[in-house]
C-alpha cells in the first residue's frame, strides 16, 4: 500500500483548524465552495471539484481539537476505500497539521497529482486559518 | 526506503522549465537565492536556506530538456545519500514535471515537511516559468 503524507505549521489555535476541517464554512474556504459537510460522526461529506461526479467522505473519526478521519466511499476509483486523517497538536501559538492519506494501491501518476494538492491543500487551510483567506479549488490557478 | 513523488503540470515549453532547473538564474528565482550552480555534469550545486550548512548536490545527470538527477552529498543527515530526479515531457504546449525525492531511509516529521515543501518548489516552479514570478526560500512566508 501507498501513503501520502505531510505536516505544516499554523500559527492559530487548535480549535480554528479543528474548526477549519470539520466544517462547511471552513473547507467550503479551504478545499472547494460547492460541498455539504457537517461535523457530525457518520455523516457522508460530499465535494465537487467540477467533476461529474462527488467526491463522498465518511466522517469515521472526530476528536474535538485533535483528530480527524475520513474514508472515502465514493469518487475516482483510485481513491475509493483509502483513508484520510488529520492530526492536530498545538505549542506556542502554533498548530501542526499532520495530513495522511493511507490504504493507495498504487502509485500513480494520479497519486503523484493528488499529493501535490494535498500540499496546496494545507496552505490554502495556513492561508485561511492565519489570514482568513484560503484558496478553494474555485479560487486556484491550474 | 521511502520516496516522496510529485507531478505538476506548467503552461510553458519543456526548454524553460529545463533552463530553470539547471541555471544559477533558474533556480534562484525559484528555491533560494543563495546558490551556486552549473549546468554542468560532475558539478556540486550548493543551496543555502539560511541554516548553518550548505545543501550541496552533485549533479549526477543532465538530459538536455528531458531529465535532471542530483545526488545530495552534504547537508541535514536524512538527506545525505538521497536522490532527486526530474523528468520532463512536453505536449501540446504543457510540460509534465515529475519530481522524485527517493532513497529516504525513515517516514519522519523532516519527510513530511520536505514532501510539502517540495510542492512548494513545485508552485513556485510553475509560476517562474508562466509568469516570470518564482517564490524562493527568502520571499516565502512560513
Amino acid at each position: 500500500m501507498e501513503k501520502i503524507e505531510h505536516i505544516n505549521y499554523i500559527k492559530a489555535p487548535i480549535e480554528v483548524i479543528y474548526k477549519a476541517l470539520t466544517t462547511q464554512t471552513g473547507l467550503g474556504a479551504v478545499w472547494t465552495e460547492k460541498l455539504i459537510v457537517k461535523p457530525e460522526l457518520g455523516f457522508i461529506n460530499e465535494f465537487d471539484f467540477g467533476d461529474n461526479y462527488a467526491t463522498k467522505m465518511e466522517v469515521v473519526e472526530l476528536s474535538q481539537n485533535k483528530r480527524v478521519l475520513w474514508k472515502c466511499i465514493a469518487t475516482d476509483p483510485e481513491w475509493v476505500g483509502t483513508g484520510i486523517s488529520f492530526d492536530l497538536t498545538e505549542k506556542d501559538g502554533v498548530t501542526t497539521v499532520v495530513l495522511k492519506h493511507f490504504d493507495w494501491r498504487e502509485l500513480t501518476e494520479f497519486y503523484r497529482w493528488c499529493n501535490y494538492n494535498w500540499a496546496m491543500f494545507l496552505l490554502s487551510l495556513k492561508s485561511y486559518c492565519e489570514d482568513g483567506q484560503g484558496t478553494p479549488y474555485q479560487k486556484r490557478k491550474f
